[in-house]
């Protein structure tokens, strides 16, 4: 069985819809989506990195946020085909190692905990394909690496580019 | 730099000392730590594993355990000399992540939280070296392995053997 590493945030949490919500329901700031694209993560808010950070760090943050769509069938597809694990850099926000896993639980109650590792940096785990919308996350990596399409990604072009959760069954089913 | 992966409990932390002191103070059951000598993780206490469980999954049982002796000067030169992670199975206890994270913060300053890795099975991690208590742990790894001594392990021989943290400076630096 290959062993497939899938992120969290901005792969199967939508966690730059989480910064749009929250930065509207506390400084009544729209920002569009599609203002993001290009930029590099958290440089397209009109915020400073330091105020997303803050926001970040709050509790709920991580558990509060929206699953994106397709990716609970998928994955629970891609679950009995491969050896899955879910891995998130987590550890810059104490807060969210609870709620991440407490997230994962309600979301994806199919897995289970053997298969979620909590990080700070990914050149740490190995396998066969990697899912990951960060460019430094994929670079590090042993196996084939798929860049998951998010606002903060579309200026990079040298990794194998999934849309979204249906062309990763499409790809890898 | 070669990389080292170094586990959390009964390696940097007395997990099998919190046992003894919690079974002590909640059941007034007076262990032996040699009494454990040779017997399986969690099999030596008189008690079932069932309820061994319940008290690691209780508030405050992994950010109170006691430090290893010498192992925060050892491993603060580790540091300086690997490409240093610290690489726990964390995720059977929720509210561990956290502890654990606040108990290395306390305990071992000097690591960055891009150093930290709280996992479910260690096979999804690589490196050079790796020191552990658990046979299992080890067993799936790609490099070196240590076995690190505690009551538990005692019986297995097939890894190099490392009996405290004067000696695993001493091995590795």
């Amino acid at each position: 069985m290959k062993r497939l590493i899938v992120d969290m945030d901005d792969v199967l949490a939508d966690a730059t819809g989480q910064f749009i919500k929250i930065i509207k329901a506390d400084r009544g700031l729209i920002v569009d989506r599609e203002s993001l694209n290009h930029k590099q993560e958290g440089t397209g808010f009109p915020l400073e990195r330091e105020i997303l950070t803050g926001y970040a760090l709050k509790e709920m943050f991580f558990r509060s946020m929206e699953v994106k769509e397709n990716s609970q069938r998928v994955l629970e597809k891609l679950n009995r085909q491969y050896e899955l694990f879910i891995v998130s850099s987590a550890m810059e926000f104490p807060l969210s190692l609870y709620e991440k896993l407490e997230w994962l639980k309600e979301h994806f109650p199919f897995l289970h905990w053997k298969q979620i590792v909590f990080c700070g940096k990914k050149s740490i785990v190995h396998g066969d394909f990697m899912i990951d919308d960060l460019p430094h996350n994929l670079e590090t990596f042993n196996g084939h690496k798929f860049l998951f399409t998010a606002p903060h990604n579309l200026q990079f072009n040298q990794f194998e580019r999934l849309n979204d959760w249906k062309e990763v069954g499409e790809r890898l089913l």
